[in-house]
């Protein structure tokens, strides 16, 4: 079958790879109609990772069920699905207690929990920018959708973006009526303004420098923060009467950029306690590592941003972070995306087939102008 | 009255100041029967604040009300109360939400919320280590307790360490049957200990180094770990068959000291880190500050410390700080201590005239062996 | 000053009483712009109760603070104020945790939790549909609104009816994507379905039998299920595939009555049991009553309806009833209203001067078409 | 294999049936080491339920595992395992919201939701009081435990009685420092008290008319209220200083009896409703029925107890009812038992021989004194 392959920093292949198959009874195979390109494929495509050459890509997928193992009984053949980026057996104690993107038996390196698919450290599965895709724990993982293309574009959100969006705001401790600061407006921060709209947020505020994107908050109806008219911090204070907001979703990761365009991992973090008001909360969802051998400057490389933990206590906040177990949300985000009330889908970009990945890929890494989106489609 | 007095960095002394009285309506006026020395009266005392000669000192109060002012009605003279260290107003947004710590009308500084008796930049409210006490909005803030002088020295924790220990369990979002690390084996950090015990905690190991603390830890029927002994990351671990633990809490607070004596801010969030388990939550009640000029570096200078961030969102672990609404827990706490289930006076080491508190302060300062915790007896 | 009084059942009258005025240090005098007929005042004007000759009606209460008590300090005279129709005390244990529709101390009946502005057995606190009310305790109790006249249909509805119909929600244990069925499309189901919607419901069934009010549904953008065209319970689970709704909310009361226009308390309850799923949660806000000697038979009499309490429990539902706690919800209403979010003003019918006041009851009480929300202006 | 049949009403024999085995891929089969009669298993026995003769009875199960299908993964055949009385196949929505005791998949009866062994209209599963059980779906259901035969009589509990009484306790909305009051000191009100300790309640009220029982309320370090010596609701608000409890629990269901000896369903919960403070919770564990053709009247016969909801609602109380979903709460509850916190095996009365059901049976129903609890060995 053919796939999208890692060969290096920077180099892609679309190329064919032996044919994804069953290989345990609680497999599922998968044809996929719609993957996309997700912005943290771009971490190992620059290669600030340790991915391995030869890895497919591709963990936001969606597609119809073709077969599946003897013990698979909720499923079948036929079947139209999302597939969870997280890979997760549905039996251990995170899994039991919903944490599917902590689950402590998919991932086989000693230490680490939670699995996903073509993804550095997350184990040997590989990715679904292919025409096939293995499902492992088929019936704990695949959420059902409904058959036919009807909303495919809003559809494929609900693999990744969508749920980790959501994420955001539920790990900011969110309510109904309050407002909200979204830091990085990709399509993840999108979806965040986007859930905290859909959850009876008021003043959601969208914190970026690119005008696509800034475009895009608007199109969500929320109120667009452009950094490049100044401190996003001030524009925001000024905004909510000094008040601040009431929750904060970091969407940015520790490649944020400062203005002057060099990598600051701390500045995000540093408006966030900035902004948010006392006793209030923050969700990351950005990613933030260990280490991080290309980091700017020693403390970066160590995955030690300085930033203002002693704001952040004095005034009482609250932050929680981490990838979103997709599981907890992507039913009910389905069932909004059906009822009309979202509509994901205002973010996507591009629709390719997926043997323009490579060109894709290097527009999408240099964020060309309009580029918010990819979705690549196998079996175009 | 006599009082105890701020002077210069260690320097105090018990003399004579105004009354305190009855100045608005809403005001109680209270006869202190124990007042304590709390170790964050020892970040004043060590000049490390920029508190100003001349106050009064002392934010751990409780006695019996004395007088009211006309709009009191809940409580009124001879009532025996509680204090607790916020001062709040009952009527802001902050209150209404049950955050009491951080009152937007009691603090005249600008952009501060949250008040307190006898403290840096809490406003201007004199401190209970003296005769008399001046509340106000008393109605809302005090407790009742039974009369006479039964479990004084139980009720005497309920105005601010016993209540910060329970909240620092709370942030850490602790459930019954979870495993806990505790940071800090100082009386907060032992009635969190306690606190966790009482929710039905199962494996709470508390962290220390100082031998008179270490056995109050087991006084409290938790795990001793002793940090002068080895690394207490890895002594959790090897007591958690390398899971590590469910939640953490941390109450040492900045001016942490390394196994050379050497201050690290960023230490005891980097142990935190590393022994709480995937997707666990850590509750931070040791107090950081936004910016320490007497720091040992820059970073410590400017309220940084360059913590294990990246760790930290890997794990998906969350993390909720600051000072306790004493307000939320004290009724319970109370309750539990008349039920005999709690018993937080097991810590108390020194029963004192208030005229010993300069001596007090020095030795409790200097950590002398077996001065683990110190109350005053004004009308003794 | 003028004020509707009640002279026994269907009997009123718009006359002179004594002026409203500060009776305590912590009173406020508010001048009524506007106070609403409630659904809850025809149960005393049906002479259902035991209220006395003379009182003063209307919870209901808006308008602008005349003047204040020596200790009111949050509130000035000037500010424009919504009335949450509970009067609470804002100190005692159960306004602490928030549950100011069970205050502790302002109702002076032995036993009774709660009071309330013109209504039997909830205190001597004459109602507001007058010219001037005395509101107690007045800087916990009002709730501020932006100065001038705008919203204030809409504002008019934070007093109680909004509220209520979120706390309906809430009770239900309503999340973002649940569907909902509310039952009774009266002024507190409308607000229950509207606030469902701000909450990120999908689908949300209102059952009513009246024309007038189906009508409404649609204006909220929700489905109406109009009774008198089958069981609405077959109704429902047509619409959800069989499966029934997540959530129910009953805002119709033990007045309720069946297709053969007889009273019958247990109906609504019946039909909740049924259509809500399995663990699914009911939220009661229409008022159950413990005695009524008007009662159509002995269990009624005694509040004993015999509902299908073994299908509830056999299902695993949950259910959570009684009177809102306006303060815990009004200021984030409030919010939502002025963000533009919020519309609760499209169910209002009337708006009268407080002279017309008995003939409006007489045209409500009657179901008249058309008369679905009556507002009154006593200052017009 | 032996094992305990259903003959008909109070009609049993201990008689071979067929082996039980592997059927599905998912399966694991369970050499039965203990196994108990359950309060419930006597509806059935006395002829209460449709359940067919030829049932094979037991649903509070554990042993060790004695083989396992081809897609079981997380156990295998020597684990010791605690197997919950809940049936649940993983991966339906109920399943992944924690609600196993409503799983969609596993009762293939129409409208029914949620699985168990050898009970009536729980599906075709054969029980457990025989020397070997299989299990469905073994990876999600079963628990593991300690190998050995250390605890056996605490972990037995686990299956069923443990975390039901826990359940209870939750389902009441219990926090650290409550007051609880249980009616029924049955094994699972015996451990909803023992529960409700191990959360930090303070007075916990147990509400009994056996002696045997009312023994075992003090083991447990509760205080007993026999309803045989006065009202047990006044003899409550005595010992509540007239404040009535913060939360209560159903233990006893619909086969209440009052003082005279006849059965009342409506009883226990009236005298809830009453003890209950105003916003108080209520958990329902205790069995009431959709329909029972044998109960005392018409009412009772369509499972309709008419009990005092009006007063139910006027205090605002919630209640939250049904069976518990075991896989909730067994791993807490097991490592509390493991670290001595915990020790439900207080209550177990009997160890006998699977040979000896019969008997035991007889005397249970009977409720002869001192027959508190009857474990069953079968491989004895």
């Amino acid at each position: 079958m053919k796939a999208v392959v890692y060969k290096g920093p920077r180099e892609l292949a679309v190329e064919e790879v032996p044919d994804a198959r069953i290989e345990d009874p609680t497999d599922a195979l998968i044809r996929i109609t719609t993957t996309n390109i997700c912005g943290s494929d771009l971490h190992m495509y620059e290669g600030r990772t340790d991915v391995e050459a030869g890895t497919v890509l591709g963990h936001e997928n969606m597609g119809v069920v073709e077969d599946v193992g003897s013990a698979v009984g909720r499923v079948s053949a036929g079947d139209r699905v999302s597939v969870p980026f997280n890979i997760a057996c549905g039996t251990c104690r995170s899994c039991n207690e919903g944490w599917t993107s902590f689950c402590e038996r998919t991932n086989p390196i000693d230490g680490m929990q939670g699995a996903a698919y073509g993804y550095a450290n997350m184990g040997p599965y590989p990715g679904g920018q292919a025409e096939y895709l293995r499902v492992p724990y088929a019936d704990f993982n695949l959420l059902d959708l409904p058959s036919g293309d009807e909303h495919e574009n809003d559809f494929t959100t609900l693999s990744d973006i969508f749920p980790t969006g959501w994420h955001g705001t539920r790990l900011s401790g969110l309510e109904p009526g309050d407002t909200v600061a979204v830091f990085g407006a990709g399509p993840v921060g999108l979806l965040a303004a986007h859930s905290a709209r859909l959850q009876g947020a008021r003043g959601v505020y969208v914190v970026d420098h690119q005008r696509d994107r800034l475009a895009l908050v608007e199109r969500f109806e929320c109120a667009p923060i452009d950094a490049t008219k100044g401190d996003p911090v001030e524009q925001i204070m000024d905004a909510t009467a000094g008040l601040g907001v009431d929750r904060g979703v970091e969407a940015v990761g520790w490649q944020a950029h400062d203005p002057q365009g060099d990598e600051d991992p701390a500045m995000v973090l540093d408006e966030l306690a900035q902004v948010v008001k006392a006793h209030g909360g923050i969700g990351v969802v950005g990613v933030y590592v260990p280490e991080d051998p290309g980091g700017p400057n020693e403390l970066a490389q160590q995955g030690r941003p300085a930033w203002s933990y002693g704001t952040f206590f004095s005034k009482g906040q609250q932050m929680a972070t981490g990838q979103a177990p997709v599981k907890r949300y992507n039913r009910q985000l389905r069932d909004l995306i059906i009822d009309g009330r979202a509509k994901p889908s205002e973010l996507v970009s591009h629709e390719l087939d997926l043997t323009e990945a490579v060109d894709a890929y290097d527009k999408f890494d240099k964020r060309l102008d309009g580029w918010t989106k990819v979705l690549l489609r196998p079996s175009a």
